[in-house]
């Protein structure tokens, strides 16, 4: 992926619909690849904001995000207010094939009025191009007429359920509204088959909520035991080995159908409008037992089935006939269901319970609703909780078995405050991170206990006289299993000597703090002992590693705080750390209502021969560190 | 019809919606006919209040309407819990396939969501039984398959406009819906042929608005010059005279099919649903040229006409198969292409510009936009201005020459004030009808200059001393191009003698008033003189008839008024005449701000053996007067 820098597109922004969900993450991707903005809305009734908050960090580009029903006209028009749209994806809409036929109206309500409303709006604003994720549902069963199968778009349609009867509604409508209007509506109706798999970072997928309907996620659910086995529904059918065929097409390859089809509308005669269709599937059909045998080798695993009578409705085959979309749209599949299966394999076991996990817990950190600055807390309703926020990438809260251990504020206006301390922030370099909004975060769940949560920052410090671009990634790892301080000892007494305007010497100087020798550890009082200094983790360090990640990490400070009984252990690979008193805090603190550590490099280290080359960071280097809070 | 009175009514509650259109104002009237209860709902989009107005006075029966539009769920919801509904028959709905094709986006909008918005409503209120009106529009070409003319239900559908799309769509909606609980909901479909026609009281029939898009209304606008003349597309079908065949039906018979779909769900067996649908059709097929001979014969005119080329997506013969709702529904249409000639030309003649005429103007009589209470003015705009009111047929305002002439209040509040005076009412029997609402208007011209407003009241008197259902009828005739009055004159000074408590002694008396014969009038000054007395028109007379609607107009009264240069002549077939100089007015007016003239029987005629036959009304007896206001 190219990291095409955000601050610098002048790209076209496309709306996606349903943008939070499975093929229209998918479709972000690749149009953040192409080089177009996104600007997503979808009103989370079966997604969660999640999936774009990893895309943020998957693409290192900022996703404005709507959570908006498209049937509420005035909450969609903010979109387009906001947004010079230049072209609609469509992914946005009910979509389970049983519960259409339990709950029919509300598949109406939703599906169509959404479209309709979206057109509407489209008309209002003078958006004319627009992707329309349909289905093969739309042809119900191809094999009731002679030689339609594979099934080309000239099939006549016959939907057979109430989900497949709203997606020839606005099939219709697309192209009652393009008659209306032959000169100015662009429309690319794409009538999916069979979509599977999932993006081969393992960070997006489809959720996995409920009983999946679908032979993929199904097989991965038995896969990882949250299904006792797989039921395949008849292996009498006239096929290879008796399952019926159905047309597979991996996720990313579904993806690119779209951009291919927005870019067949883009370059389309500027004065003719069309609404055309084009099947979006592989051409080439895959028995149930294939795909089966596929998944069991992806995931090594052996899943147990049991074949039961056929169900009502299916069919022998249903494949797709894709001739049109190659010829028209230069798009064909690339990928094969063994890459769907590993992909899937991939996501499901780096993310067996999707995207919402246990533990983990966003609010709004302002009154106004934006998603991309929400506080995340991680491990709610353990004995540690750790909340960030996107806002500096920062630390806003720790909890100890309930009890706060940081500093931080309630929300987004604190820290927003100029009065503020830069609390619980990641400061970066001369253009201060702390009041910067990060992209993100990914928050995976690795192991039993431990998550992560990674935050990213595409930086351009062009007006500073430190230039360049820069990408800073923030990953927070909490071990929630495992688990402060006003007693403290420390690695060293060595500290950089500053002059009376805090301006380092160049000189170390020992301190007086009790170190991890001493009998006794340094009580800190109400008001002394007073520190502001850069402790040397090893005196004899050369420091001259810009990239630090890899260096052993070393335990640098302990603290206790008696009442409480917590202890706090400070562990970090760079060579010094600031310790400070907070002696002077402000907007909301008061002095000495916590301490600081912060391990970095040598303060000041720029304008120090010896130390500079730990901080001058070339095109293309790594800049990074590990520091560990270890709680007990 | 049966005068069947509103107030013994136990009758269940049909919710209309569009049943201020063209089908559903009929169909109201069959509704009532068959001992139901109508609720219309509709949002005057492409129809008129006046119409409802009329069928009340018509089925005289009060029908409370709301004027809302179906999507607006909130609105809606007002009608079912306000209603205890019982079924539904759904008219509403944008209609003209042409303008479907420039505006598809509205029809969608509208017809789609308008329906589900409504069945979601139905879910809620549980209201099971639903009368859907569709049209042989779903059907599309159905000469494209073999031996599907005349065409059943069992055709397969293809609809080849949006309009055609959105009823498809609705149908589909219906099947998917009664699908997803086969043991409630009751859906009938009736699939209309051409409906025409009006009703034969000439009262409602299709506002012809706009250029008709249909053969009917089109020739009744060449009938009455509004057209030039009618265009005949194709004379070159393989037809009995070369003209397309189409399936005509008087919209009587369609109205009445829906009463008997209706019964038809409401004998259904209770514990299970339905959806089934049914043409609506003569099953006789008439050619274009056949319906325009009956209309040229009806209207007694010979149309111009030319034959132009055939019109494209126009087929040869469109008729209806109506034998499943002959068997099912035991409906079959009654009436012949003739009968609708003849009635739409009544309609036409007695409405050239259907409900909405020039000069007539209504306006909300209070805040809450009540329909049923609205100030109706004629005249506007012109040199004479009436206003009536339904709450007690009043008369509101008269304006000569821009000035009132008659005391009124500005809305109902004013006449619901208990301490206002018996201002411009009408005043009726011993439940005085002043506070009552009644029925209508019906407002017509029938002449140029002349109009009319009928109000009608159904009056249960039970609790009286005078029990009886009294059917009033008040007709107001306005005459714009003919047009106060401190001076007067009257016929006679013989009035009727009265004790001091005001009851008459039976006597007649001479009073100090000008009469014809005088030389001056009697000058009405700022307190003398006083009158409150019952002047007697002719003395000689034997006041025995209840009916004078039939006597002679005599004039009885003439006022002048220097400054505004107004006269005012009073002319009545009644035997007396109340004549107040307004000595003691009350709730907003000023004594002697006005003076009544009151033609009417001998007060307290019913105590006096001479007089009381003339106000002792008998079962089955008609009471009644006419009087004229002449100013000028």
């Amino acid at each position: 992926m190219t990291a095409q820098l955000q601050s610098e597109s002048t790209s076209k922004i496309v709306l996606v619909t349903g943008g939070a969900g499975y093929i229209g993450s998918h479709t972000v991707v690749e149009l953040i690849e192409n080089g177009y903005d996104c600007v997503v809305a979808d009103n989370l009734s079966n997604s969660t904001y999640d999936s774009v908050a990893r895309l943020e960090v998957l693409t290192k580009h900022h996703i404005p995000f709507y959570e908006v029903d498209l049937c509420d006209r005035k909450g969609l028009e903010k979109v387009f207010k906001e947004y010079k749209i230049d072209s609609v994806i469509h992914f946005a809409g009910l979509k389970a094939v049983g519960e259409s036929t339990q709950i029919p109206l509300r598949y109406y309500h939703n599906n169509i009025l959404g479209t309709v409303v979206l057109l509407e709006l489209m008309q209002q604003y003078n958006v004319s191009k627009f992707v329309f994720s349909s289905s093969a549902t739309v042809y119900g069963d191809a094999t009731r007429f002679p030689n339609m199968i594979p099934i080309p778009e000239e099939c006549p349609l016959g939907p057979t359920n109430p989900y497949g009867h709203t997606k020839y509604a606005i099939e219709n409508i697309l192209n009652d509204l393009y008659n209306s209007d032959k000169k100015s509506w662009k429309f690319a109706i794409l009538r999916y088959f069979n979509p599977i798999g999932a993006h081969p970072s393992g960070l997006i997928g489809e959720d996995p909520l409920g009983i999946p309907n679908n032979l993929l996620p199904y097989m991965a659910q038995v896969a990882v035991g949250r299904r006792e086995k797989l039921y395949i529904f008849g292996d009498d059918y006239d096929s290879r080995d008796g399952t019926p065929i159905r047309d597979y097409i991996h996720v990313v390859d579904l993806a690119k159908g779209h951009i291919a089809a927005l870019q067949y509308l883009e370059a389309y005669n500027e004065n003719e409008g069309l609404c055309r269709e084009w099947n979006l599937g592989s051409g080439k059909g895959s028995t149930v037992f294939e795909v089966y045998h596929a998944f069991c080798k992806a995931s090594g695993i052996d899943l147990p089935y049991k074949v039961t009578g056929r169900r009502a409705g299916d069919v022998l085959n249903l494949t797709a006939k894709p001739d049109r979309a190659k010829r028209e749209l230069k798009w064909q599949t690339e990928l094969q269901v063994e890459d769907s299966c590993k992909d899937l394999w991939k996501w499901t076991t780096e993310n067996p319970f999707g995207y919402q996990l246990r533990g983990v817990e966003a609010r709004f950190s302002a009154e106004d609703m934006r998603y991309d600055a929400r506080f995340v807390t991680i491990g709610a309703g353990t004995r540690f909780q750790a909340t960030f926020a996107n806002l500096g990438a920062s630390i806003v809260d720790l909890k100890v078995n309930g009890q706060s251990v940081v500093l931080g504020y309630e929300n987004e206006e604190g820290y927003l405050n100029p009065d503020s301390a830069y609390i619980g922030a990641t400061i970066g370099s001369i253009g201060s991170f702390h009041r910067k909004r990060f992209l993100g975060p990914i928050i995976q769940n690795p192991s039993k206990d431990v998550f992560t949560a990674e935050y990213m920052l595409i930086d351009n410090e062009k007006d500073t006289e430190f230039p360049g671009d820069l990408l800073v990634t923030i990953q927070y790892t909490v071990n929630v299993a495992q688990k402060s301080l006003e007693m403290i000892m420390v690695r060293s007494k060595k500290s950089v000597d500053v002059d009376k305007n805090m301006i380092p010497t160049g000189n170390v100087v020992d301190r007086e703090i009790a170190t991890f020798n001493s009998t006794k550890p340094t009580v800190l009082g109400p008001k002394n002992p007073q520190f502001d200094c850069c402790f040397v983790v090893d005196e004899n360090a050369k420091p001259s590693q810009i990239n630090t990640l890899n260096n052993e990490l070393t335990l640098i400070v302990k603290a206790f705080h008696p009442d409480s009984n917590i202890t706090l252990e400070v562990l970090s690979t760079e060579p010094t750390y600031q310790f400070y008193t907070g002696d002077f805090l402000s907007a909301g603190y008061e002095a000495r209502q916590g301490f600081a550590i912060e391990p970095g490099r040598y303060i000041d280290a720029i304008n120090q021969e010896n130390w500079k080359d730990c901080v001058t960071l070339k095109n293309g280097e790594t800049y990074g560190s590990k520091i560990v809070y270890r709680f007990s």
